[in-house]
């Protein structure tokens, strides 16, 4: 028996969703290689997207194909709603071959389908599926027409289902777990990789009645003169004093995540740091306070800007996205942005992390919110308090 | 000052050694996005490969250029040896945008420094070059001839300095710990993410004199049923008696890697099982005792295959691959592979994993061994005995 984190419903409700879609942008056939979309369609979890590998869903078939790598069919088996026959494996002579592509065994599955003349979708943006993919698949379907469904399900997944939601709660509370337990162990002279070996204890161990898994990003750590930078690796090097420690993690739970950014000040902060630091918390604030359906993504960020700029303090960045399921290397769903210019329309049950992260010259703070729309606001996905932390 | 992992001679030479590449393929400029690739030849060190980014290396230009997501530059300049001149950021505007796409800025930076009507390499298949970058890419350069780079710079890659084996030890160094700790751990009725909580507390502590990063693959604990299936996560669920759990990991030093796969069984193994783990054991060290410089890489996995096939066991994949540098999601150099038809000839300084692991029906079980090729023979990168675990 497969172990499915969700109803058979669930999954049948996705299915219908995704056809429609199909059918309103004139695919057939559509190939999904996002880690996130073939488990949300299929439910298909394992780490063996560094090969390519596919979920298929076509028009005239009542269930998807699982297309990937022999040793991954026993995942595909346990992990799915899939019958047998359904699950097609390809030998391990694909694998990283110089003589033959794996996607020339795709074609073929789609050619063997009837399926070889029809409009095939492909995710022409997305990490795992490479530009020699999309050109192998090209070439061995010649009469196909490959057209971009790129984020076709990912506009699918921006609402969340109430078991989606429960999911994206049990994150959060990891989350809370996670920056807690820093909290906890960060201390001058610590060094920086022990203290990320607490938090991504906390993030595996989960809560008593439910475990983690590992973020699919990764937990930052950003100390001293690197609080300038949102993305660098952590270092052995013992925290110091008068400083600042920007954590950017989330909890994951079955895939699903909450994530969260908090700066943790060791010592005195500078009185202009704890204004800096008011600012940003009360530029989240406001912009939470406008959140309910029917709002604009845009709405949300002008508030945060109009907030900020009161202070003159200026973020280039977006200020936030869709988030949901996470495979590597991101927990966002590469839909909505909160920035001018996105007017996708809030409705019920969508989620965002509003990363309130400002790096300015010399320093940075990070404050955000993990939040799902309710019907009349919204609901924080994480509970730890947004301020400035000071130990 | 940046922080370089390696002197800047070392680099000079890797840059040296993929110029010469360049001009035996006949290739004027090379972009590229393969996050290891950029590190290995300049240094950038940034968990950014979620967006758009490259280093680009032109035949007519002494440094390469780094191109990226304006926030991740102070990265750049922290990471690179690169002149702030040849660091070039892209606006926010360009992320996950639907009205433009970072490709294009990038190919207005090549038009500008003259590179418009040239050979330009890219790494058609590696994992954060989407079939759209290189559609846009293309575009926006009508009057350049794109060619495939694949695997230039990993060939390179494949044989290590005296500085990055220094890291591959620490790593294994690193590995080891885990392992250990996994032993300690294990037991019945710990839940396995609890393990793998332990497990991962030590892949970032290190060891006493320097620290660890998380692995670009993640942590595999495979238990009792599921203990068939190569790359599924763990869950929440207590380890039982009499049980096999295979765990695959590496340590990480300085994104270095020295991966490692062993069986803890929890219990009292059937005798069979023990036969079974013997077996593999023994082909292992039949394998690893014809590695020296010279002999090829199928010539290693027919010995293995000829040592196996006495007991009458197969094992359909390839029995290891290169490795070194690994970023998500993966530390497979994606170069060479122990495998039938691989003619690859072993020289010093070249490292590889040797994945022992044999899923069977039922069950499986996994001890690899990490060796770098020495003058004479071989050296393993890590140090855990290998041989099943009985606890």
């Amino acid at each position: 028996m497969p172990d499915l984190y969700f109803d058979r419903h669930e999954y049948a409700d996705r299915l219908r969703a995704v056809k429609q879609r199909m059918r309103d942008a004139g695919i057939d056939v559509l190939v999904l290689s996002e880690p996130q979309n073939m488990y949300y369609v299929t439910g298909y979890d394992a780490y063996s997207f560094y090969v390519p590998q596919a979920v298929i869903v076509a028009l005239d078939s009542d269930l998807p194909l699982w297309v990937g790598r022999f040793m991954d069919s026993p995942s595909a088996r346990r992990t799915t709603y899939l019958p047998d026959d359904h699950i097609i494996p390809y030998p391990d002579t694909y694998v990283q071959a110089a003589d033959r592509h794996p996607m020339q065994f795709m074609a073929e599955v789609i050619q063997r389908k009837g399926w070889g003349s029809k409009v095939v979708g492909c995710e022409m943006d997305t990490y795992y599926y490479t530009a020699r993919m999309h050109a192998e698949l090209q070439k061995a379907l010649p009469d196909a027409r490959l057209t971009d469904a790129e984020l076709l399900v990912n506009w699918v997944r921006i609402v969340k289902s109430e078991q989606e939601l429960a999911y994206m709660r049990e994150a959060g509370t990891i989350t809370d777990r996670m920056i807690a337990r820093a909290v906890e162990v960060a201390a001058p002279g610590i060094r920086q990789c022990d203290l990320a070996a607490a938090i991504l204890g906390a993030q595996a161990s989960g809560a008593d009645t439910f475990g983690g898994l590992p973020s699919s990003g990764p937990t930052y750590i950003c100390c001293g003169e690197r609080a300038v930078e949102p993305h660098p690796a952590w270092n052995d090097q013992p925290l110091g004093t008068n400083t600042p420690i920007n954590i950017e993690t989330s909890g994951c739970r079955l895939r699903y995540h909450a994530p969260i950014s908090r700066t943790i000040y060791l010592g005195q902060p500078p009185q202009s740091y704890k204004d800096f630091a008011a600012r940003v918390v009360e530029g989240v604030d406001a912009a939470l306070a406008c959140v309910k359906p029917g709002v604009t993504c845009e709405d949300i960020e002008a508030t945060w800007r109009k907030t900020l700029a009161r202070s003159g303090i200026e973020k280039e960045a977006r200020l936030g996205y869709s988030i949901g399921i996470g495979y590597y290397p991101t927990w966002g769903e590469r839909t909505a942005s909160l920035r001018r210019g996105d007017r996708t329309v809030l409705k019920p049950r969508m989620a965002f992390h509003m990363m309130a992260g400002i790096w300015l010259q010399d320093t940075g703070v990070t404050i955000t919110q993990a939040f799902a729309v309710t019907p009349n606001g919204h609901e924080p996905l994480t509970r730890s308090a947004r301020q400035l932390i000071v130990k």
